[in-house]
């Protein structure tokens, strides 16, 4: 088997295990960087390599439209166009449409919309985004599914009802899973059975791995925590469990604690284009003033490239003075951040001391201590 | 002596040498990235070192508006502030006062003007910019001087007449060059009998190394060569020349030809941010059509990080989705072409076949073979 979850620990209903994908083996639970437009951004492969990146995500909607699928394909596939020979997940384009793109029409057959950079028309499908997604070639891909509010119920179950026939027509269009695992998506928002009834839907059609969509998208952190709570146990234990679109750091040691896996989110990298920095004691805002002469790094127990070797004060030089390489430096530390925090998370489930781990973290970074 | 060139060896009016200098030796001709505000735009300091900078320079107008000499000072001088710990050079000032700020009055004191950052009020004088350059740190600095119109002969009479008595009184003012030495700058524009009177001026106060100001704003190529022509004979042999903000491939090498050891500019990181990448066949535009699906590096003779890993379909593509890690690539990849040619040009003079360099470099760079 190309793809396939080995569980080597559990603590509760949290694991660590390892998903072997043909491009490597994840340690899981991961947190994977997404690289958009295919370049993580502001930080080169080399960079990502050394901060400990084993997963990063890629657009499926962006890539489709620049430079094309087909370009790519014909350059070599996704790895080797942007020159990382890890895993990559691309999504199915699902969520950008909805949240980037002006839609025309969405009817059972797929969704009518005009690209976000020139409004050209385009029509994505079950169909054409699983071939788009065979062009780009990552490891990891997923089905086209309809996003929609997570509270709306009318809506959700529409979009629930669409997204199964949809994941139906990915797993006849992507009938191989040997060199590319069709992940599907339980969609449901917060309600139980909207979700259990997506979630047995899914379940037959037997995927390589499941990813809970349609979060982190309005709810509240509590309705989010709830919902984890009554779907995972919805999910096969022996299959890689995604939670889409989530990387605050307190929520991903409370959704390992769930059950979840794999996580990705633009978060850090956002973030630190902006000028903040995660740090064990929350994020900072490096504009600010108290910054001006701190000779300390950004973050004092961090051990990236960025903290090792530059002191606050000239970060906020950097951000202030709207330099590149400020934003270079901070999101090598954010997703580094992050990275180390999914490590110290699977050392702790090792050790039988997650909760522990979970107690001091949120204790001090949510500053409740 | 802190500060004293070695020379290797010559080749009719060119040299190969060695600058010592506190912070290490620069084998010269040298070119010197521009770091503006105290960071090489797009390029991480370890990345400098890796594409093989030996000397950076900094702005002392920009770093003295933000963040502040003092407090760079304060967080130990321009070396530990940006880390970078081989040799700096910063301007004094004299040149962006002319080109950004908005002056309110040049007197023989010195400049009023008001800063492109938020229109506050400043002034700058010969004195000012040496505490100013003290508080910096460099290992060279540079003399207060007045630039104008390099055609203008008017004007440059009276420039080089203040730059003279400014040259002197920065003299004064930095007694001792055993921590930073201080360079005269040569003004005069294109006319002979100017820069004459500059040179003889600055000869007497002796400096341990001349800049020769004003050029590359606004005369043809054939007169800033002229002028390096008569210019460079009026200068002590065993002193370093400095040639103020030329960085051009053909620029670099006829300048050596003519006895120029130090360059300095800001073409190639902005060039890199503006999409182009320097070649041995010219300047080429990485967002046109035909490099599309083209899957050779920037330049197939280059052993930099980008052209050792990257195609110029991916960096295409980078520069026309904005990302920043475009940026990153073509500003390493551009450095790294010049230093690589430098290092070709002191290659050549070591071996006597400077001419058939020049020659065969000019040939293809300029497409005149």
């Amino acid at each position: 088997m190309s793809f396939y979850l080995e569980i080597v620990k559990t603590q509760a209903k949290a694991r660590v295990g390892v998903f072997h994908t043909p491009h490597g083996d994840i340690p899981t639970p991961v947190f994977a960087p997404v690289g958009t437009q295919a370049t993580v951004k502001a930080i080169p492969p080399r960079d990502l390599k050394e901060i400990g990146a084993t997963l990063i995500l890629a657009n499926t909607y962006h890539l489709h439209l620049r430079p094309g699928d087909e370009l790519i394909r014909e350059l070599g596939g996704l790895h080797e166009f942007m020159r990382w020979d890890g895993p990559i997940l691309t999504d199915s384009g699902g969520f950008q449409v909805f949240s980037l793109a002006e839609i025309n029409r969405i009817d059972d057959q797929g969704v009518t919309f005009r690209s976000h950079l020139d409004g050209s028309k385009h029509r994505l499908t079950p169909e054409s985004s699983i071939r788009i997604q065979e062009n780009l070639g990552a490891d990891i891909i997923m089905c086209f599914d309809q996003c929609s509010n997570p509270t709306d119920r009318d809506t959700l179950a529409t979009a629930v009802t669409r997204t199964s026939a949809w994941a139906a027509r990915c797993r006849e269009a992507h009938s191989d899973d040997s060199r590319q695992a069709l992940f599907g998506i339980v969609q449901g928002g917060i309600y139980e059975d909207l979700r259990a009834e997506s979630a047995d839907f899914l379940r037959e059609l037997d995927f390589p791995g499941y990813a809970i969509g349609g979060l982190a998208v309005g709810e509240t952190k509590a309705e989010m925590y709830a919902t984890l709570d009554f779907t995972i146990p919805m999910l096969p234990d022996d299959k890689p469990r995604y939670l889409m679109g989530v990387g605050d750091p307190d929520d991903l040691v409370l959704a390992v604690m769930r059950g979840v896996d794999i996580f990705d989110c633009v978060t850090p990298t956002r973030l630190a284009r902006h000028g903040a920095a995660l740090t064990k004691d929350g994020r900072i805002n490096m504009r600010n003033l108290p910054y001006a002469a701190d000779k300390n790094p950004v973050d004092p127990d961090c051990t990236c490239y960025c903290c090792q070797t530059f002191t606050r004060a000239y970060l906020r030089h950097l951000v202030k003075a709207g330099e590149i390489l400020g934003a270079y430096l901070l999101s090598i530390h954010n997703v580094h951040f992050l990275l180390d925090h999914m490590r110290a998370i699977r050392e702790a489930i090792l050790a039988d001391r997650l909760s522990d781990y979970a107690d001091s973290f949120l204790r001090r970074y949510l500053k409740t201590g």
